[in-house]
């Protein structure tokens, strides 16, 4: 039988360890499981707050919660969906926190029950950083949670996971997982790629000249590589399509410096400046 | 005749803003003149404190200052120098703080008497933002430096350059002007090349679904345009040799994700987090 309120958290990292410090502050949850492969992340979310109490295994998480949040790296979500169904009980509500939606939505829908309450989810913030130490309780305030029913998600489940993401702080917002998945190539995926490429491209001799500008537009590179890599491929052929846009662009930039086109350049960097400026900071 | 120590300055944006500031925090000048061809600009960078006073015409300046500081778009800078140099006072010493220098170096070296004082300077800070507003008296703060000087150089201009960037906080390092412009092609020119590509690719539909991570990545793209063209034409070589290298690292990318080998894009990955951590926040 579930407790009362019992929210369950498979993955205590940043963004799981996350989750349950922003629940516990709501206050909503009477408890707060976690389960992680890890017995030492298991244990730093506990004794860091974001857990009331860790599990052994995954089955008596998901027999005991009311919602369980799957926030492990993307290319396992799946998986631990599917175990979790096996042992949740009739009503409870699956989510996650994944940062591609189409493969995973679609591997979910055609393995589970058309009862499962499954609802994907992924809130647009994050760090570089990882780990229960890294959780923080208002990760969540303000920002965006995408949410990505289907024709086959029950509406009583994109309720409960709007009003979850909601009491952690979060606005919501309802988009196809291939509408996800196209738009986060473009604003999360390619600039990852883009900070990992130059990132790898610092010699050891030019280290001691770089400056603010080259830390922030690498910051990202410092993500989990096996977090990224799982994102990646699961998003190939998004990801590819937006490389592509990104080469053209490029190629105009080369051609105005090859010809050494100063006006060229100045409309160049005036358009990437404007569209940068409406961003803020 | 020049002022005992009057120190002058060109451009009073964010750069010659923040040199003026940070010589009244040193206390080693007793005048600070300031000179800019922006009427709005220059009165900004007196009301501000940048600057004790403005000066009507280039001539004024160089006749009573000690030390001239040209803070101008790079490709600016030289015809700067070489009228600054009609007027000024023998023992009087010239620098800059433009990004880029082989170009600017050679012009000068090759039109001004031997005599003449003049060493380039870089400062390795700054900011996306820039007018006299934006200026800090801390700007330099334990930041680097890098000088310029030649075989032609007077190692009495090396010196007082020196004393004078360390004067105003910071660190200062010695190198010729190619092997500066090859360095900031990657560290610098680069990132703000690739932070404009990724910016000027943002179609209006997606803005909303920005977060933290597009705005690292592409901060650098608020730079001023004509500033930035400059830099990128005065530096044209260097950094299209740098762009070959990204295209090469990005193809190496590419391929990974064309086969969407996870364990080679880990790997990638994994490299560029080593670099950037190493490079700290």
């Amino acid at each position: 039988m579930s407790d009362s309120e019992c929210l369950g958290i498979v993955g205590v990292g940043l963004m799981g360890g996350s989750v349950g410090l922003a629940a516990r502050r709501s206050a909503r949850f009477s408890l707060i499981l976690g389960y992680d492969v890890r017995g030492d992340v298991l244990r730093r979310a506990v004794s860091n707050g974001c857990i009331d109490e860790p599990c052994p295994n995954l089955e008596q998480l998901a027999r005991r919660s009311s919602m369980v949040v799957i926030a492990t790296p993307v290319h396992r979500i799946a998986d631990y969906v599917l175990q979790v169904v096996q042992h949740i009980v009739p009503g409870s509500v699956i989510t996650d926190t994944g940062s591609t939606k189409a493969e995973l939505v679609q591997t979910v829908e055609s393995a589970v029950p058309r009862e499962t309450l499954f609802v994907g989810s992924h809130p647009l913030c994050g760090s570089e950083k990882h780990g229960p130490d890294a959780a923080r309780a208002n990760l969540f305030d303000n920002q965006l949670v995408l949410l990505t029913p289907t024709k086959k998600t029950r509406v009583l489940a994109v309720e409960r996971v709007q009003q979850f993401w909601q009491s952690l702080g979060a606005r919501t917002h309802l988009i196809p997982p291939d509408e996800h998945d196209r738009i986060l190539a473009m604003t999360s995926h390619l600039p990852h790629l883009l900070a990992s490429c130059l990132a790898g491209l610092l010699s050891r001799d030019v280290r001691p000249f770089v400056s603010s500008g080259f830390r922030d537009t690498t910051r990202l590179a410092s993500g989990d590589p096996e977090v990224w890599s799982a994102i990646f491929t699961t998003n190939a052929s998004n990801l590819l399509s937006v490389i592509k846009q990104f080469r053209a662009q490029l190629d105009e930039f080369q051609s105005a410096l090859e010809n050494r086109d100063s006006a060229g350049l100045a409309r160049l960097l005036a358009a990437a400046k404007g569209i940068r400026d409406d961003l803020g900071n």
